[in-house]
């Protein structure tokens, strides 16, 4: 499946870059990204257009890259200062720079044609700058597998019974039905089950005393970005959908990068209404987040490598793939329209 | 080299499947293999038709597999019994189930047209449960070389003296001619060696005292099993074929199984009519039978890579390549016919 | 690009080669090479004809190879002498013969027609058997890179200073233009420094008082061996280019072999005119060219990896280029032209 171009994805965390020359590779191309001395992320590609040297194994010079074969020099707009021995500088002499945006600790680079920039359209949440809301950032999770799969996987409610059993999810729940919201962005899948134990994630904690009230809603926004919104509530038939921040809240945010066809990171966070402040608490929940992102990646990788083989017998699909299929054929859309 | 369908394969010893999820890989096909809890072994395609995701990373509850992403169910004979949240079951929701005959410790497994499958094929040999013979299982013998490859090295004398030196064969009988039977199935290929000294692998274990009248005859069973019949009795100039079994006589059968065009599994074992019941003696011949296999893995991987690189120069073909050449003619036909 | 065939590469160092076989891989062939029982090399395409087995992986017995599958036989000029079992020999039964030329303890392959060779080309430079002239052999450097990158590499003065700025270079000569000429063989690329500090290279043996004239001239010799002339002298107005034996001189020879597409071996040797007979200055000084060839060997690498990529944006020639250019027109020409 082709990648859509006209997107922010995202480079890194705020903190992985420094005043120094960082490989990033997005979309099956290669970025060289560094802060500059204003700190301002600036973002090119990682090839010298002389030799083909990645710029990322020259030297950053003040705000500039000097490149590691010939001296050949770079501004942060792409635009080459200097070729030692030579005193013209040829007007294609040049490197593509990509727009970069940074929001909420995250950068955000914009992959497609530079007059469709629209920094509007930056992912944004009001919660993770809520004072009544704590976060924790998590890991950079590399799946070898494609991020419409990945992607897939977080809108997916259903799958949490099986590939979860111990963390996220409990097999008493295996019938409860799902429901779907496959016309807007983000796209949504959710439901609620009513009146049970907590599941483990929680029960750990000691949060609550009785059955409660649980919820999962899986928010897709295109390209790759999911918020899955849920959490427990002690069980009360008149609790409604619009009560959930009363109860224990939490988003799971997954920041899909697609590195190549086959290749994604996952950048994971969490906020929560619950605890805020209370650091250790935080890394605990990481803890069971990453426990539970590894089954999710030992499926996915396993699902590639099927999707690589040759295509053998039928393949059937079900009702909870409403969200999946409606994704798919949104992403080949938006890709296709690229292509005109 | 297409593979030949309509055949039964090696799947494993019995004793590597237990009521628990094995993947297996057979003509570039992956089946996940379980022993029920009737005792009987099951054999499915490898792949759930919804998401793709192999079924041997499911979990196996009773007879009956779950697969891992979902929890979509299927039987022993491939049907889906359950999908979760989902009262109707769609008919195309079905995975192929591969017939099952086990033999002498034998799984084997057919690769082939349902309507074809045929146990009167399946390999057989008397002297295998004749109480006047024993045997011993040996090892899988993981080889880098299409079935093809090992096959021919399996109904070929002739590269036992160069191959073999110091275990199998010996360099006074380089020139004996081989006579070859190459109608039939098996194809056959065998040599008698007159009035000379026992090779290194009977010598070590001072079973002659003086010379011996040896043999070589080397079975291939259409399409991958070969069963090698050598032997020695003391020289006799009356001696004949039909007498074998008076000398010290051994088979080592070779049950190939085509993993993938350039990756096979030899599972070989032996049975003899010598020492019956003296374990220590048939683990003394394995050690024997895994240092002289060894040297014909070493040599099938080597040739295998020459095979895979683009030609260059022309090939020969020598008067001992009958037998061969005639299997090699015999599969390819076998294959094209599935083919019409 | 197409590999040039008529040409002269070295198979390896005089001393790699005794009585016994080694596969060698040039220009994506694979030859078996040994020296016989009268001291001369011999090299055979390293492949029996009948099943591919590599003959390296056979006996040497006296000067002839025994094929390790069947015992087929070859001589050293690759005509077949034996096969077991068979008294006939098919005139379609010998392997290619190349023919190798041993000079200055290197040991060449022709790997062309056989008419066509001529050993009055096989590389030769007076000082190597000069008294007045000490050398050393160095190191079989692998390089992941195509042969011409590394030879581009080598006919680029430019590079030293980005590449190598704490070894061969300094950045005090960058803008020091580069002089030419590129219409013989060797191609040569050349530049002086005047009046400057001496490299550290040279420094670190506290070999001169105050500044000096530097001189570097790159020979690169059709297809792929590289002669870099380099050196400093105290630095005097009137010294001339002719007056360079008067300092401190060095060659450093390249010997470039093109095991494939994109993996080259580059042996390398010093010979100089100063401190003859020092034999522990000599291995300091391969220390110090080991350390700097280090450096080109990580960009070579990288900008090989950047080729095979697709190609995405304009590529610029920079006036630095004009040596490389030349040399990649030229052997696209002699590669062609043997096509006809």
């Amino acid at each position: 499946m082709a990648f859509v171009k006209n997107a922010w994805y995202v480079a890194g965390w705020s903190g992985e870059f420094e005043h120094q020359l960082h490989r990033v590779k997005i979309l099956d191309e290669d970025l060289v990204v560094y802060r500059t001395s204003t700190g301002e992320v600036a973002a090119l590609k990682d090839r010298c257009p002389h030799k083909l040297l990645p710029l990322s194994k020259g030297r950053l010079i003040d705000d500039r890259i000097e490149c590691g074969y010939h001296g050949t020099t770079f501004g942060a707009d792409g635009r080459c200062t200097r070729i030692p021995g030579q005193p013209r500088i040829p007007p294609t002499a040049c490197v593509r720079a990509f727009p970069i945006h940074e929001r909420h600790g995250i950068v955000w680079v914009w992959m497609g044609d530079a007059d469709k920039v629209d920094t509007s359209t930056v992912f944004d949440l009001p919660q993770i700058s809520d004072p009544a809301w704590d976060g924790h950032q998590g890991d950079a999770l590399h799946i070898k597998s494609s991020y419409i799969n990945v992607a897939e996987n977080l809108v997916d409610p259903a799958h949490v019974t099986y590939v979860h059993p111990t963390t996220l999810g409990s097999a008493s729940h295996a019938n409860v039905p799902v429901e779907y919201e496959t016309k807007g962005d983000p796209i949504l899948a959710y439901r609620w089950i009513r009146n049970a134990p907590p599941i483990p994630f929680f029960a750990q904690f000691d949060m609550f005393e009785g059955n409660v009230d649980r919820w999962q809603y899986f928010y897709l926004h295109l390209p790759s970005t999911a918020v899955v919104d849920f959490g427990s509530a002690d069980a009360d038939p008149d609790s409604t959908e619009d009560r959930r921040h009363e109860g224990v809240r939490m988003f799971s945010l997954h920041f899909l990068t697609p590195v190549s066809a086959n290749y994604t990171i996952d950048r994971w966070m969490h906020i929560r209404n619950t605890r805020v402040g209370d650091e250790e608490f935080a890394r605990a929940l990481d803890e069971s987040f990453r426990a539970a992102f590894a089954e999710d990646k030992d499926i996915l990788e396993a699902v590639q490598v099927e999707e690589e083989k040759p295509p053998t017998g039928s393949r059937i699909q079900l009702s909870i793939d409403q969200a999946c299929i409606a994704y798919r054929a949104r992403i080949a859309k938006l890709a296709e329209a690229e292509q005109l």
